[in-house]
Parts: structure tokens; sequence; C-alpha cells
């Protein structure tokens, strides 16, 4: 399904107003409030300006597009196109000074997502694709983004954000992954679903996800020839335990290592 | 102890002919050689080209210092002063195309850490110490680095490379410190102590670093206001188990939970 509706400009658009209410207080020290009684869930004004400055370019170019982001809920849910955002995704990153947080714009019809983009303002990289083909732009850039063929355990490149997503039946079935492949790294965020996409890394494997953590970037692997579904094969739209994988061989074999 | 005998200028003259030889292989296909035949030790021909292209520098300009390289071994150890070289501290960081990993170039003076540059190349940043100061230069800079005053673990944002670092009984003291903290990440490599010296996170626990993955850091960390030792209370710049500290204050509350 292509995204045959919103332009790619319309994406970098977004993106460079959210990096216009974020950047400024990234490194530097901000008021972050608690979301959440229990838990550190840090958010900063950063992330709330960022996503406000998206609605409204949305509301203004479509109108009749509905929007799911972290920090104002949901509008127009039942609309043909509906933008999921995360305007600060990876704010524990953020809030420590390390540049892997990255603004997610996904879009979905009819359900499904068809583009999606992922802004590292910092940095200046942005990913983009449309599940047909992806793209790289930033230093270095821009390429066409295309992942690789590992097809085996042993040489494969793996990444999670942190352990502590897991239960600790998943961590169980993580640990043993991890044991048998080349390479595991943490604190990856959204980095790591963009370097599956360019080929440097061959898997992300997550749990406990929001839909706004995952839905940009499903457009961006699937556009470079990757594979990412739930931990059970379904949809990854939806978050929750989430498999990313750099092609569909390597994804059954990942797949059959969690069921 | 002060830096009096090399400008500044000399170390971003060394960050610079580094930078030349590691970027243009960083997020290509890379032949990795194993240094190790166990273990996964991945050295990439942009960390072999960035020493040399250092030692070059050094060998022209101070011909009578020594150098400790991580690809080349020590030349004129028993000099007055001493070079310590890692071209790419944080390799795995390096392969995954996730750009963390940094070009560290530590000095010491009768074996003591005076003046020490990490360098970020992709995104651009530098950090330089001399024990007394530090600062930073890159993308939002320059300004100077400063720690910052958090006094208590409730409080306190740590981090670490990999939990695979630690024996499993520095492991278990790691993870209680962890579960009385706010925050713990992983995948940090030198970027850990240059979040600590720029005051966004407060501590640095790690082990099994070799003398060239912290002697560049310590004058940074310290020349920010923080403080760097072992595990124990002794000198950092041996490697082994290092901790890095926001305030003095912190560093005890940590130093006696390590011990």
């Amino acid at each position: 399904m292509q995204n045959d509706h919103v332009p790619e400009a319309f994406f970098h658009r977004l993106a460079a107003a959210a990096a216009e209410a974020a950047l400024p207080h990234f490194r530097q020290e901000t008021a972050i409030a608690n979301k959440q009684a229990t838990g550190f869930d840090p958010v900063t004004a950063g992330d709330r300006e960022a996503e406000s400055a998206m609605r409204t370019l949305i509301a203004e170019h479509y109108p009749d597009h509905g929007i799911i982001g972290e920090e104002e809920g949901t509008t127009l849910a039942d609309a043909m196109h509906l933008w999921v955002l995360d305007p600060i995704d990876g704010t524990r990153a953020f809030i420590s000074g390390i540049p892997l947080w990255s603004t997610l714009i996904g879009l979905k019809r009819d359900g499904v997502p068809v583009a999606g983009m992922m802004s590292q303002p910092f940095i200046g990289e942005r990913y983009y694709g449309d599940t047909h083909m992806a793209h790289y732009s930033g230093p270095g850039g821009p390429y066409p983004l295309k992942t690789r063929d590992c097809r085996t355990l042993a040489d494969a490149l793996i990444c999670t954000t942190s352990p502590a997503l897991f239960t600790d039946a998943e961590r169980g079935r993580y640990e043993r992954i991890e044991a048998e492949v080349r390479l595991a790294r943490y604190g990856t965020d959204s980095y790591g679903y963009c370097r599956v996409a360019a080929g440097q890394m061959d898997a992300v494997i997550e749990s406990g996800l929001q839909p706004y953590d995952i839905v940009a970037l499903i457009p961006i692997v699937e556009g470079a020839g990757g594979v990412i579904t739930s931990w059970t094969g379904g949809s990854a739209s939806e978050g929750g335990q989430v498999l990313a994988s750099a092609n569909p061989h390597l994804h059954e074999r990942f797949l059959s290592l969690l069921a």
C-alpha cells in the first residue's frame, strides 16, 4: 500500500517544525514533569511544544485527518488518514543529553501504516519510507536505505532499548537469543530500527511499545526491504511486542525463537 | 597539575586527522577483522588509519613524547609526556552505525593525565579538559562544561556501556545501585563521561576498561568539576573498574556502595 496522498515534503515540514520546538530544550536545564505518579516518565516542554507545532500544521493542511499523539491524545480517530506522532521518542536519551532521541511521524491509511519519518535534529538525520522505498538524508547522505542479507544468528547484530522493557518470561527468551548472536546493543530507541533499515544492524527486539513508538518506523523498515511484525507475526502497528528484521529469512528464525 | 606543554590546538589537529581517516569508513561496508580468536573485537580499517595519522603528527611535533595506542602498542614508554590514544573508542557502536563512538586523545605527564579530548566527528562534537577547566565545541556550542550538584541516588542518572563488562559479583553491586537511581542507561561508551562533564548525567560505573579507554576522559571530567577514580578510590588512569561522578559527595556514596 502506497502513500499516494501526502507528499514526502510535508513530512519534512513537520520534522522541521518539531525540531524548532524541541532542540532549544536539548541539553538545557529543563523542568521535567512526571506524567505518572509511579515510575519515571519524563516529559519536557520540548515534547509538548513539538507535538503542538505538528498538530497545527496538520490541522491547517489536512483538516479531515485524524491525529494520535503521545502528549495530547487522539482527535478524529475514525478518519481514513490518521497521523501517529511521537514528538520526542526516547525522552530518557533526551534528558541524558544523548542524541539518539527522535521525532517520529507516522501516517496510517485505513488502519495500515503507509509512510513514516524519523528525524534526529541535533545530528540532522532524517529517515523516510513509504513501505516500497526508503531513504536517508543528513551527514554523509542522501542515499537509499537497504537492509542487508544476514541469515544466521551467529552473524547478526541485534539491539533493544532496555532489558527493563521485558517481562521476566520475555527477558529469558531475549537473553537466549542474545547469547547466540554476534553482537547485542542497548539504548537504541528508534535509532535501532533505522540502523536495520540502513543495513548496519540485523534486528530489533522490543516489548511494551506504544503505537506512537512504532507506526512511523514500519514504512521505513519495510521500504528498506526489512520485515517488522509482532512477536507472533501479526501487525506491529499497535505496539506491544515488536520484532524488526533485515530480511524474511532472519525474521522467521527470530519469530521461532520468540514463540 | 596543568597541561603547560601542548596547546589545545594540537589536540584539535589530532582529532581532525583521526576524523579524516575514520569517517569515510563509518556506515560503510567495511572489512572487519577479529583481533582475538575468542570473543568479538572488531577492528576496522578506520581504527588503524586514524591511529597512524595521529602517531605521524605526534612524532613530527613532539618526537620525544611516548605513545600508547590501542592498535600499534607502545613507543617510548618511559618518556615524561605520554600520549594515550584510542582512535575509535566504541567500535561496537561504530560497526552498528551509531554515532556514540569517539576518538580519545589523552596526555599524561609523569604518569598523571593532564589533558584530554573526546571527538565525535560524525556529529562534530569535541570535549576538551585539562583537569582545571573543560569545554565543549560543536552543535549548540561552544560552552564550558560543568557537572551538576545532584547529591542523592534517587535523583541520579547513571550509565554504563554494557552489563556484559561486569563480573557476576560486580554486576550484583551495579544492579543494587541501578535499582535505587532515577534512571540508568546502557550503550554509552565515552559519551557517558562527557554527559557527566556536561551536567546531564551524574555517574558512569564501568569495569574491564583499558587505559586508552579512560585516560583522555579523566582531565575532562575533573576539569568540569567531577570526580573520577577506581572503585576503591585510587587512580582511574590504568583502567579496570572506573567510577566517574558529578561531585565529591555523590562519588563517596557510590564508592561506599561499590566497596
